[in-house]
């Protein structure tokens, strides 16, 4: 019988590829966290990313190009970011359908160019051809300190649990113009000891389910501290819904109320990390408890 | 009037998108050569490169996966090779008709894996996500000494050009099975001083014409030099077939008699570098030159 891959799903197909893998000590971390970390200086590690973005998946068909180059590029960024780090240089691949307009083609490039600009990002190279659907894959190789670099297996019992920005309905319109949180992440690094951090791209209960997976965790959360978007259409929205690019992140206790006195950024936070049972418990304010199952974006 | 980037075609757009580029001097070799070459240690140089292969462009829908997932990387190693480097770490951006068979997607990888570890690569993460069309993305991260580099742009007049094996008809089935250079070229940069270097993927004329450009200098080759594929159907597939992913290389006749001495590669020697008009001559074997045009694979 002829089985295919949607009948394993996405992560099932990325976990078959995972566990063949064999790499070199020059590897600290392979798949399976926001981006490779490779060795690279006594001090430093590199951080190396790629995402890949596809018309009527990423973004619809006739959306704009400049957003749709920005977003290319930003969703790798946000990568770096969830590591702690600073992204130093860029790939671009890009395929493209052949009745493309030349003014389609330069306002897809601006929108990378402007964004690798703001953030200091060098664009060195990459390929280009033809598809029936455009499709933009972006590398971006950065760099971050070993003494901050943030994974998602570090999150402790008692860490609190943020977000760097409210949740939902980002697919509505805010996914193409996401400002990725380099910044944040570099502020809290530096300044706070960050136990596990991951940007939200499939959703927020299936992106704070890695940390708890990859921290062998369990977390509570509270419905009424959850930041729900202007956009989203319900608390669902907040939880399940992907492409919003905030970052989650755990903290000890202590940390957390050195970080509640700062007011620049809008770190909210939704709940703790529990030792024992492996799941992700949501808390009503009637006290209610529920457990809520990974659920979110899935390509197949 | 609405202008479609096929009437700049290929080399247009990605000449457009170049010019606007500002890089920091972190950048030693940005867009423009086989590999962007970016500072590292003291001795060395970061290569960084990437390669996408698309469904009914690189390989067509119902050929072997696995050896479509082995020329995905392999296009790419011989970036590298290009560049007299040695590929470190890869990342693979997948894109996949939900309809592909598990079996499919399993030896698809196998074909990257198998070349990754034979390569002593690491295979360090990815994206993965749907598409109408089977599309794969590599990106790979390596190193080269900064006294073994070479670029495109380093070819002298004097120097003689070589390829690394025979060329033309790769299409009718080498391109799937070839072997990256690495290993010919790691010998070459080691024990010759090569003044220019480039992979053969859009065909010898057209990839020569790439040395020449950016060398600002001319060549002329002799036909009955070129070392002619068996599956080539004659001399206009050795020419402007591409996919051969043969090297072309040039250094300076006194290192050129040295290398005549080796017997382990088959290197051949089909003509030389030549000052003032910046244009590529073909000479036939009764002594009649013809100037020859870039003509080669676009995608649009």
């Amino acid at each position: 019988m002829r089985k295919f891959i949607d009948s394993i799903g996405e992560f099932g197909l990325i976990k078959r590829f995972r566990d063949r893998i064999q790499n070199d000590p020059s590897v600290f971390k392979g798949s399976g966290d926001d981006c490779a970390v490779l060795k690279y200086t006594r001090n430093k590690y590199h951080l190396f990313t790629c995402d890949m973005l596809v018309e009527g998946v990423d973004f619809r068909q006739g959306e704009n190009p400049y957003l749709i180059g920005r977003k290319a590029l930003a969703v790798s960024l946000s990568d770096i970011a969830a590591c702690g780090g600073i992204p130093r240089h860029c790939l671009v691949s890009l395929a493209i359908p052949k009745k493309t307009t030349i003014k389609f083609a330069d306002e897809l490039f601006r929108g990378i160019q402007l964004l690798a600009r703001e953030y200091k990002i060098n664009l060195v190279g990459g390929d280009l051809s033809s598809a029936r659907q455009l499709i933009i894959d972006i590398s971006v190789l950065g760099e971050v300190e070993k003494k901050y670099l943030v994974l998602r297996s570090g999150a402790k019992p008692d860490d609190l649990i943020f977000v760097s920005g409210s949740v939902g309905g980002s697919i509505l319109g805010k996914h193409l113009k996401f400002r990725p949180r380099i910044k944040e992440a570099r502020f809290l690094v530096r300044n706070f000891r960050i136990n596990s951090m991951i940007d939200i791209s499939d959703g927020l209960v299936q992106d704070l389910g890695h940390i708890l997976e990859e921290s062998k965790a369990g977390a509570v959360i509270y419905k009424d501290l959850i930041p729900v978007s202007r956009q989203a259409r319900g608390l669902a929205d907040a939880l399940y819904m992907g492409e919003d690019y905030e970052l989650i992140f755990t903290l000890p206790r202590k940390e957390a109320k050195r970080l509640s006195v700062n007011k620049v950024f809008n770190f909210k936070v939704i709940g703790e990390i529990i030792s024992g049972q492996r799941n992700l418990r949501l808390i009503d304010n009637r006290g209610r408890e529920k457990i809520i199952r990974s659920k979110g974006f899935r390509h197949f």
